[in-house]
This record gives structure tokens, C-alpha cells and sequence, in this order.
């Protein structure tokens, strides 16, 4: 068979000049999650076939990529179906890899938990521009924390995080299921609807107000459910004090748990008392997030030059419990790293104080004691701390310099075999 | 199904411990070959199936993971043999990847190209302790350098990072296969018992110099050509000037090119000129390494603490040529990254200079205004580079603290209700 030059498909090759941006991103996330006391993990690539398919990962179970089995386990003659021929996946994120993380380890680790993740996930997607199929991500998760510490922390880590990057006037918006679900209940939704209902909602800012109303309608919603329910979602986006409509229209009447709106508050508080001024937290009653595991508040990252999300997360207690049968309190906030990096890349972003580079060069056909002497000499000046390339010197020394240039190497030291023209 | 909550068969999860050291050791690798002008690049984790199986991985091929193919193209009725069902596979290795990498971007890299990779491998080997099916490897390679000059630097960077981790008394040991082929071409072996040859050479160190002529006869080899091999390999390890060996017993007799053994004379000068004393570096003419793709110079580190290698490279001028036709001088050096974070577990290794950290336990039911006000404190010194956890207080502070103490938090500060027990 004949090789190929280019990655597989949807995957890509990372170059040197967006390699060093994104090393330093990493650096930055490494250290500032750090000085908030989480701590690196990392579970392997490969994931059990069974965890993939525990339906915590919602729609993207449907894109894994799947391993073969290997020696006498495969058994290809008698297999029916996919799921006989594989035991393992690539995990297409790195929550589902946590929890089971956790129950394997809980007993030696700390309570609360404080976890960052940075690593691959594979999605088996259809390949689009800036979508691929093997992309970073970045995960930070308090498991153990019951009270809304968790998302505070988890929210100004982040932020923080993205401020350190240069990022400024983003949006993080903030919802709760509970709330969500709280609205639909005092519409007189069912249990059962509550999920159709917040897809329709989700579309709030694509569709607009009538456009919810109408696609509602469409699937058959009583007209008084659905008028409700949309004037709630806009009496909580235009009030100036949202807690106090949370208060008197879904506390006050028995929808809404009175500590789940204290909670909620908390977290408002407490972000916008520490924050900078870089970013808002905003309640955003329209937010839902695609992932069925949520149980409590749900966020998201907007970001002023960019239409998606860039980055999210929630609170998910009901998914430790099934792997070791009772529920442990989860709070989790994922960056979209990839986005991110896209984001600098377009904006020309420079890693900041890169070293000076100099580059040393030597002709051809220099004495080997010559060359000992330079290798001496560039070792003492890299353990002085200075970068330092040792190259041969090319017949078109410009191009050569020029090249170097565009490297980064902007001064030069040349050696020549007779010391005259040095 | 049944959750699983091991990690699969022969991977590990890494736990908080272990990642402290392995972040620290990455950020010490990335920096040091920073320092040689070494850039970070990186390719995808699944490799074209044909790539993977073109013969330049060795036994490594055989151990590959398999992805399966996906939607339409996955014909499980008509698959007669693994590689019907497969499109993909997890790569075992970072130079099959490096030179596909190499191949398709070589007009937009520098020439000569110094690329650093630090990045998972996979083989499906049988599990056995302290060695896993999931592992990082950390390659440096130099592409379009034909000069020994690549060797030099090689050497020189690898040693300074492991210098760096606090290895000491160690040894790189060096050979170049084409003084193996003079030998074997000057004992009148032909090139096709070449490898046989080698390979039983290989186990000089375990069996012994007797041992190896006994099982060259038992392979049917000529006893003059036996004894002149050995005696060729035996007078080189004694030599006080095994250059002058070289050059009386190979290249007098034209069985070795002159320029060979001056330029292995130049790393070996090099390299000695400039390095510090905590390693050696040693010709050893018993020297072999396993991959068939090497085509001049090899290496390897040898550690006293550890019977096995800690790392390997050399010259594979003729594995580019494969992909785009014609050959581009190439030459690399990995480290052991796995058997180097495991030596350093072993030996406890405490990662320097980490920070002071400070746990701040706030009492539950404490108000909002404090806690927000809390948060604020801890923002503004995590602002001025301290590491603050925040937790609420345990019912058992006491057991609480001794916790944190073990995961490095040597400073409280406790937040209670009522200012006066603070």
C-alpha cells in the first residue's frame, strides 16, 4: 500500500509557530488552575467500550472511534454487529474517563476533589473548517463540594484564566436546571416534556421570542403553557433584580426551592464582588446546555469576536452514583481550548517574552578541534540561559538568515574555517 | 452493561502525585530543548493503517491498535481479515509519524527541521509491571542535517535535560552500524547474515564472549569468520585508542570509509569537550539496537540505577525516502520518559521550589456577604502568586488539616461565623 503523506482524515498536524502558542497556553492554565489548588490528572486514551456507551455522553456515544480486538478475542466470522468486534474507544470527552477515575481512586484522594484534565478526545464528526476530529480539551472538576463553593471557584478559575491570555469583555452566562425546570413546571409542562421544551427555549437568541412561541406551538403545547412559560423567560431576562422575580414567581409559589435561589445568589455575588472588570456574569434564563447529566447550575463562555460557545460546564451529582451506587456532589468547567487558540492565532497573538535566539553557524570543513570549541562554547551560553541553534552554514547564507530570521534567530555568530574572515 | 471502573487492560490512570513530577519533567524537557533550538511540534494519536504498517516500525507493527472503520465503509458481512474492518490505528511510535509529519509540511519547515515531540504511544504488548500500553515518549529529532553535527547535538541536548532532572553517572553509549557491518563485512559474513549476526552480538553483556561464539556456530557460521568478528569486537572494547583500531583493522583494510570514523572521532570530541562530568560518553562496539531503519550512527543511555535502557537514537537517513521519494539525512534521540519518571518515583523525587500553599476553611453556614468577601481575599492573593485552596470546614477540622498537610498545604487560615472564635 502506498503511504500517506497527509494526517487522517479531520485530523490535523500541528505546526511549530502554533505549537508555541499553544505550549504557553497550557503553561498559563497549568499554573493558574494550579495557585487554585487543582491538581493535574490523567486517565489513558483509551476507554472501555461499556463507559463509552453509559449514555452520560449523550450524542457523542454516536461518534467514537472504537478499537478492534486483539488475538483470539476477535472473532470475526461469527460477529453481528460493531459491538462485537470492539472492547475499547477513544473517550470523546474527558468527564465520563473523571467519574470513573474517581470511583477507582476516591479513597486516595483528597475530599473535596480539585481536578484539571488537559487532553485529547477523538469524535468521530463530520470534518469541517476549524472542527476536528481529535481536539484538546481542557477540563477543571471539584468532585466532593456540595455547596456552591464549587462554582465559584470553578468560574473565577477560568476567568481568571482567560484574563491571564489576554481576553477581555466576554460573557460568562449562568443558569440552574432548576430553574429552568422550576419555569417549565409553573407553565404546567410535564416531567416528560421539560427536555423538548428547553431545546426549543435554546433557540431563544437564533429564532427570537415568537419564533419559540411558534415552534412550541408546532409541537403542540397548550397555548397557555407555552405563553407562560415564555413570559417567565422574559420577565427573568429584562427584570433589573432577576432574583427577586425568582423569588416571587417561582419561590413564592411553590415551583422553586428557596435555597436553590440563595445558592444562586451566592454564586452571583461572590463572582462579581472578586472579579476584574474584564468580563460579566450574567443570568442568562435561556441557557440550557446539551448535556442531559446536569442536575444544578449550568454556565458558558461568550466571547465578543466569536458567535459559539468557548467554553461551559454544570453541576452533575446523579453521574458519580453510577459507577459506585451513591451520589457524590460534581461541578465541573471545560475551556474550548481549540477555540481559544484559534482565537490568538487570528488575532496574531505572540507569546510574550520569548528569549532572545542566536544562531550559530559554521562553515563547512572546520577542524574538528574548531568545532569542539564552538559545541563549548554554545553549551556554556545555553546554561547561561540563552537559546542557542548550531547549524552549518548554507552556500546562500542570506536565504539561510532570512529563513532563521522568520525562526525568530535575530543575531548571528559565524564561523569560518580561516580565522581571518571572522 | 456493567460499569467498569478500572482503567482499561494494561493502561494506568496517573494519579496527583505522579503528575506533579511527570508536569515538572515536561516543563524541564520543553525548556532545556528549547535552549538547542528545538520547536514542539505535534501529530495526531491515529496514524493511517498503511503508515503503520509499512515495515519501518519493526516488531512495534504487530502491537498496533486498530480502529475500526466507520458508517458506510464498515462492510462486517464481507470483512475476511482484520485489516477489512480497519482504516486507522493508534501510533506505536513517534518516527513513523515525525517522518509522515516531515513529508507533507517539509516546504514550510526550516531546513535543517529541529522537531521535539512529546506525545503518547500504544502497543498492545503483554502487560507486565512498570510497563504499560499507554506511554509517553519524548523524541527530539534533526531532519536535513547530514553532518554529524546532528549527533552532537543531539547527545549534547538530551544529557543537559537529564543533567538537569539530577541524573548523574551515567553513561551514553555510541556505535555507528556501519563499523558493525565492517566488522561483520571484514569476518566475511555476507550482508545477508548481517542482522542474524547482530542481533546475537546483541547479547554480548548477558552471555558473555564465549556464549556469542557459541551461538554463532550453532548458527552455522564459519569458525575464521567467527573468531575475526569476535576478536575485531573484543580488541575494540579494550582499546585505550579504539579510533586507531578502527583505522588500522577497518579502514586500512577497505572494509570502512575513512570518513566514517572521523566524523564518529568528532561527536566523540565534541561531546567530551563540552559536557559536564555526570555522564560518560562511551564507544561500545557490542551495540546494536533492534529498529532495521537505523543507517549509521546509534545510542543509547545506559543508567546505574536501572538495568535496561533510559533512552535511544540514531541515524535513519533512508526512512523519508520512503514517503517522498528521495532520502533526507534524519537523526533522533529519545528519552525513557516513563522509566525516567519512574526512576525519579522510586528514588523520591520532590518537584523544587513548589509554592507555599495556603488552605482557607470557611465555617458552613457562614453569610453571604462573607463569603463573598473571602472569595475576594483569596482572588487578591492567588493575584500575587499564592496558591489558596478554598474548602469548607469539615465536621473533623483536625483530620481535614492533616489531609491538606499531605497534599502540601502548610498554611491555615480558618473562617468562623462569629468573628470572636477566629
Amino acid at each position: 500500500m502506498a503511504l500517506s503523506k497527509k494526517p487522517v482524515t479531520g485530523m490535523k498536524d500541528i505546526l511549530p509557530e502554533e505549537m508555541e502558542i499553544r505550549d504557553y497556553v497550557i503553561s498559563v492554565i497549568k499554573e493558574t488552575y494550579g495557585k487554585f489548588g487543582f491538581t493535574s490528572i490523567e486517565t489513558p486514551c483509551v476507554e472501555h467500550i461499556e463507559n463509552l456507551n453509559c449514555k452520560a455522553g449523550g450524542e457523542n456515544e454516536k461518534l467514537t472511534f472504537k478499537i478492534l480486538k486483539r488475538g483470539e478475542k476477535l472473532k470475526i466470522d461469527e460477529a453481528k454487529e460493531e459491538n462485537d468486534l470492539v472492547d475499547g474507544g477513544l473517550r470523546y470527552d474527558l468527564t465520563v474517563p473523571l467519574v470513573r477515575y474517581y470511583s477507582a481512586h476516591a479513597a486516595e484522594l483528597p475530599a473535596p476533589f480539585k481536578a484539571l484534565q488537559m487532553g485529547n478526545v477523538w469524535r468521530a464528526d463530520r470534518p469541517q473548517r476549524g472542527r476536528y476530529r481529535q481536539f484538546m480539551q481542557c477540563d477543571i472538576d471539584i468532585l466532593g463540594e456540595a455547596s456552591n463553593l464549587a462554582e465559584i471557584e470553578l468560574i473565577l478559575a477560568t476567568t481568571t484564566t482567560l484574563g491571564k491570555l489576554g481576553f477581555k469583555n466576554f460573557q460568562v452566562r449562568i443558569n440552574d436546571r432548576q430553574i429552568l425546570k422550576a419555569m417549565a413546571s409553573a407553565a404546567g409542562f410535564t416531567e416528560e416534556q421539560y427536555d423538548d421544551v428547553f431545546i426549543i427555549l435554546d433557540k431563544l437568541d437564533k429564532i427570537g421570542e415568537e419564533g419559540v412561541k411558534e415552534e412550541l406551538a408546532k409541537a403542540g403545547y397548550a397555548d397557555t403553557s407555552i405563553q407562560t412559560f415564555v413570559g417567565l423567560v422574559t420577565s427573568l431576562q429584562n427584570a433589573e433584580n432577576p432574583i427577586a422575580v425568582l423569588q416571587n414567581d417561582l419561590v413564592a409559589k411553590g415551583n422553586l426551592d428557596a435555597s436553590v435561589v440563595e445558592g444562586f445568589e451566592q454564586i452571583l455575588d461572590s463572582v462579581r464582588a472578586s472579579k476584574g472588570d474584564y468580563f460579566e456574569l450574567v443570568f442568562d434564563p435561556t441557557l440550557v446546555r446539551g448535556m442531559s447529566y446536569y442536575t444544578g447550575t449550568i454556565f458558558e463562555i461568550a466571547m465578543p469576536e466569536y458567535g459559539g460557545s468557548c467554553g461551559g460546564g454544570g453541576r452533575y451529582d446523579k453521574m458519580v452514583g453510577k459507577f459506585i451506587g451513591n451520589d457524590v456532589p460534581a461541578c465541573g468547567f471545560s475551556i474550548g481550548f481549540e477555540r481559544i487558540i484559534m482565537l490568538l492565532l487570528e488575532n496574531g497573538f505572540k507569546v510574550p517574552g520569548a528569549d532572545k535566539k542566536t544562531a550559530y553557524l559554521i562553515e563547512k570543513g572546520m577542524s574538528k578541534e574548531r568545532v569542539s570549541d564552538i559545541m563549548k562554547e554554545a553549551q556554556a551560553a545555553r546554561a547561561n540561559g540563552q537559546t542557542i541553534l548550531v547549524a552549518m552554514m548554507n552556500k546562500n547564507k542570506k536565504f539561510q538568515k532570512e529563513q532563521l530570521n522568520a525562526q525568530g534567530y535575530e543575531e548571528f555568530k559565524e564561523f569560518y574555517k580561516e580565522e581571518l574572515k571572522h
